[in-house]
């Protein structure tokens, strides 16, 4: 969890420094949707999946490695809650952008994955992930895509943590 | 080229249906970033790497499953020659969405990879993408992210083609 919190600082400071990534619109939309992105760490790294689905728009859809693409919240739920049992999972953003609208943005980053192998043994994963958000009427910024995948040479043979 | 040719004549008529998938802006600027993709797929297929790479802004990352992040111009060049090396690609774009101030969109599909396995054998890999593409000055969408991942259960082992 210290690591976790450390991870939660960095992004908020972070989105205070992300600045115009599209050159597009202010650096205060970025924040907002950095600031969702951070949000959504802190409950998905706490494995609350209500919580962890209740960032999603109703058009979600999560595109996970080496199963087909989840669409809707009861498919999404479902991803969600195998990634939880896959192992402990924190992400960090390191670039987002806002279109002028002010509707639709983008989180990029890379994530750290702790899991188990097949003999039980503590492996860790890296990869990377690539955000959409929508903005919803109310004006929450909800993911409406999610994509991850590995930078390891073999996705189902990381190698010993 | 003749499954290439249905490709792109199915993308054509999916542009023409693609309706306002975030409810925000007209099909008509969907239509432009499905276009976008098309036209991109047709010199990726053909593996022209110049007008391939000429599809990029120019702070592209693509995001390939098993390497690290590439960005930037150089970067992302070497990965789709990779890429081309690996095998034949066509993708499938089967949704679309623009911001309303139509600087910002997605497009979201399947692929199919034909390629060889380490003993020669033809090998299918199918799997799913998000692009994220980006308008210029002069009004042509451009490739912002590009990320891909297999649906297959481990992408170093596609089932025989």
């Amino acid at each position: 969890m210290r690591a976790l919190q450390r991870t939660v600082t960095a992004l908020a400071l972070l989105a205070g420094g992300a600045g115009a990534m599209l050159g597009q619109k202010s650096s205060k939309a970025e924040d907002a949707v950095l600031a969702a992105d951070a949000a959504w760490l802190k409950v998905y790294a706490a494995k609350d999946l209500d919580n962890s689905v209740a960032f999603c728009d109703e058009q979600v859809s999560m595109l996970v490695s080496n199963v087909p693409i989840a669409t809707g919240k009861d498919a999404v739920r479902k991803a969600i809650a195998d990634d939880f049992a896959n192992g402990d999972l924190i992400w960090h953003a390191n670039k987002a952008g806002v279109a002028r609208s002010d509707d639709l943005g983008y989180t990029v980053g890379t994530y750290d994955l702790k899991m188990k192998d097949a003999s039980g043994k503590p492996v860790l994963d890296k990869g990377k992930f690539l955000t959409v958000w929508k903005k919803q009427a109310d004006g929450k910024w909800k993911v409406l895509f999610d994509m991850f995948n590995s930078d390891l040479p073999a996705v189902l043979n990381p190698p010993a943590a």
